[in-house]
């Protein structure tokens, strides 16, 4: 089989993950995240962000937690801003419609939000007859591997505070971004500035399970309610608080993420010292080198990847994830055999 | 720590889950359940149901199930029939009502809905001012341990077809019922006879995971999409796959219920042997005998189970649930503990 | 054709509300309820509830009333406590449900709901894993005709803030209450007791138009903004504001409700003369006699409504409404053929 | 006060209209649409529209017939697809929204969508983690008054046809539009070409009321329950009945909308003359003079109007909308202050 460079979820689990969850064994625990796993899962974590109040759910995935949290945060003529390259906005089959709110999209910059899109959104609503934004959603690191500076998350932060705003942040890959060579936030910094987000574990290592973590105590209430009538609240939550635990007891979470970097930045190194030039700027575990369709074809034959967009001059820019499970090997394999296209 | 019977999702997953879950290793595989280990698991269902034809869909718990297959079939101002037992009438805090659809109830017999029972809501709804009934629910085995026999789901069944109504059957614990000492219903029975379903893993062993099974063709369309929406659908869906592969490839899913059953018609038998009468007949691996209020506070100190309902004479209904995971001990150490009590 | 007794909103308006729609001439007027027939109207309406901070809003109609108030004030796991009676139970095609919530009902008593029920209804639901009841809904008058007396309602709306929930009332047939032989609630006792509510002008004279009341500062906040998002904020929003102020300058309001009241008084107290019993209580304008079959069977040759319940012994009750539009010569021609008949 | 040429709904109805509505006087009639009125009304329209099999329902207003529309057409994960200067993607509050579907925005070609609009939004959305476009919203005449060509729209609706897509037109200014100057569609054209649409009359002459056309029968079922689900069955149909009847009976429609069309006309005639430009060619009631800020401000001492767009060199498009009310008098007051301006 082609190794895969689609994404970073195509392996099942790390090893001690998995080894977490066996230790478990025949041991009874309290249903619905109840247990003493999730409770010590939730200690680390808040530990780690500084954030002591924060309230923690675990949830099974991405898209369960976007719309559990902003199906419960907004009233019904409140909306949602966005960049158009949200994965709220495209690749959600309309789950934050289904619950109700439409989402207002700006034209990303790099993937981002920026001050003045919210600014120039907001004010184009205003009166009985428009959705009042109330939501900013912001992704880190974004859909396309962009990462927010401290100063672009404060900037934002800010307008949102003094704006009646909540602010809430996709945290899929917010492992990638975190340990990030050029990354200037700290965990602390993340909870302190966002109202609520998540650290996702599904594309960092963990077999399934994002924390959802609740910075601002309006937002806390009646929270596990919301979770259980989206179908979203686990009877083996345990399963969910054991391989977070892990992933944060002993810094496991961002060696995994680091891991993945280091392995986009090798691959991303090497092919630019073979002369290409990428769509994107290089920031975490998704790179966009642009091949000639020529090469595209021949990789085809032996790596999976995705074709992200056509080009000019036969070319091709080309998306490369990384994860936690690809190893040197699988990055050397693909060097040589791109030198051999050549 | 006590030994909890309060239900039967108390211990992670059955070893030869968390092995099969283990020989995934790094292996790479598709994203959202479009791997192989799902394509095998839906092949081994349909065999074992006599339903080639059938759309098999796994996903993360029975609330999500109901939710997403009741949303699907329903138009707007269609609405469900269920006995006031009912999971959904009571314990999924208003999960189908939040996909907009109300839920008309008839009072249960023994836990189940009776044709009569479906019959008198219709008569009663009729003209635009009222929600027009469309899908009958019902449980198999029912949320206080009965089952249908093969007369009654037949009936029901020939009902809804003649009524242009959908049935649709909770089988969180499919299991319990299909290896009941008084089942007469084969699986082909009941993928002949409802028009989708779903068996439930979480409660017969696996670590997580419910395989809905659409049986009838114009309720497939879409299915996928419907569950990516309400964000159901796993990145790495292969985790259920692979978990259902093993559950039904060598028999273990029907071992499980079985032996859960056996539990608790060891307990039942004993304890009515000492004396003790029932609330409800014992049929599959819920009990509910009736103890005085001083043996129910004694056993409490040793053993955890739900105090059901209080009755006359200073005597209380309790709850005790079998599982996969009980073992003789247990069921030994509380009937031990029981006759100390006296 | 045949007097129609079916209903109390079988004709089209008063005259003096055509009149007064009539004198809007080609005047032009603001949108939406801006104009100063909506401001004049709810000044009025503000002063006879002796409630100058209410906010007033102006719907087409009851469903869109209760759908509005209701799915603007509840959260997502939110839940109403109703009597089984109540109008958004049977009659609104499951429009509550379709904004997302479930109605939790309680037997009714004469069409009435009691502290008792709320109060078995709050201590049947705890926990996660159910709906929240959040707010009380009763008719005044009810959908049977009765009504609350001032200790009913001071009770349950006591209850209600002691236990955090608010109180909503459906006052499609107000006026009828009001005006009752046996009320003794005055308007300013509705506004202080309940927390929003909705004065009837559909069934009490107006061509169509209800004017909802919100009592309560928390529930003000963008409630035009959920009408229209609803569909609800009528363009020409001075009709239903002309109609009001028409309705509530001059006490035609409570008038017309009176002589409603007046004819079924009438109309009960003769057949009550020629011996026939009642199925319930003559408390406002809807009656409900118990004839034998032939004696319907005879009536509805010469006149329309409702036959409400076959009873024992060959009878039926019929529901007999009366309106503003009913004259004493319906009710005397009415009264003269029932005497045929004998 | 200032004359408004703010809109088409500042005067409450055309006198034929009142004169209808008072004709009913107290006469009795079936309620919820289901009286001799909205039979006779939906009879001409249906003559009208050379569409014998199409059903036609009143609703009272337009934000509610779209919701109302596309809330029973879609299923879950179906999406709408408009311009971006679609009613129903900014002035409605999200209502189609809480429908729970997302619209797909194209941006606008003069007001219009275009084939290729429409293509290039399908070949963005495959597979399951995208919403599926399935119905195609228009405006006839759009929101900035253009008007669809027979040729566009037969083009519009081939393509829905060949691709699955159900078009429905939003007609709030049907009668502009089919009365304009270069209109070459009939309205038998209208009923084969669109699946629904619905034709205005609240910005026609209506006191309230738009007429819903239902064309495809696979759309029809329910549809009345759904209306009633979303609190849009007027109590009182015979009211809209009414008025159509009389808006359709002796071609009252068509001369409404013609005046209005012809007042516009004139304005932007005389207002060309003086060497204004405009920012949007004539089509319909809706005219988009540009005029100096001065000349604005001195506009509005004497008339109201909406600022439309800032432009440079110190100027601003205005719109001007004329209706059935406007009259030659208003034109010329107009016009006449705008010379001395100058």
């Amino acid at each position: 089989m082609k190794h895969s460079f689609k994404n970073d979820y195509s392996e099942l689990a790390h090893p001690e993950i998995l080894d977490a969850l066996k230790t478990l064994g025949t041991e009874q625990f309290e249903g619905y995240g109840l247990d003493k796993y999730c409770a010590k899962a939730a200690e680390i974590i808040k530990a780690k962000l500084s954030a002591p109040d924060a309230d923690i759910h675990f949830v099974s995935g991405g898209t369960m937690a976007n719309a559990a949290v902003i199906g419960s945060i907004l009233r019904p003529c409140e909306a949602v801003i966005a960049a158009d390259t949200g994965h709220i906005c495209v690749h959600e089959t309309g789950a934050i419609e289904l619950t109700g709110h439409k989402i207002c999209t700006a034209q990303n910059t790099n993937g981002k939000l920026q001050v003045a899109d919210i600014e120039s959104i907001l004010q184009a609503h205003s009166g009985e007859h428009m959705v009042k934004p109330r939501l900013v959603f912001i992704s880190q690191s974004t859909e396309i591997g962009s990462i927010y500076s401290k100063s672009e998350l404060t900037a934002i932060s800010q307008f949102c505070r003094a704006n009646n705003l909540y602010l809430y942040l996709d945290g899929a890959r917010l492992g990638a971004a975190m340990t990030a060579k050029n990354n200037d936030l700290t965990y602390a910094d993340v909870a302190r500035l966002a109202d609520a987000f998540y650290i996702g574990g599904t594309k960092n290592g963990a077999m399934f399970g994002e924390a959802i973590v609740i910075c601002r105590d309006e937002l806390k209430q009646d929270f596990r309610n919301n979770l259980k009538q989206r179908g979203a609240l686990l009877a083996k939550g345990a399963a969910m608080g054991a391989q977070f635990a892990k992933l944060f007891e002993n810094n496991l979470h961002d060696e995994l993420a680091k891991h993945a970097n280091a392995m986009a930045y090798k691959l991303a190194g090497e092919i630019e010292n073979l002369g290409f030039e990428f769509l994107l700027p290089v920031e975490t575990n998704q790179i966009f080198p642009i091949f000639s369709n020529e090469t595209v074809a021949k990789l085809k034959d032996k790596f999976a990847f995705y074709e992200w967009v056509r080009l000019p001059n036969n070319t091709t820019a080309v998306r490369l994830v990384t994860s936690w499970a690809t190893s040197e090997n699988n990055v050397d394999a693909f060097l040589e055999y791109l030198k051999k296209t050549l």
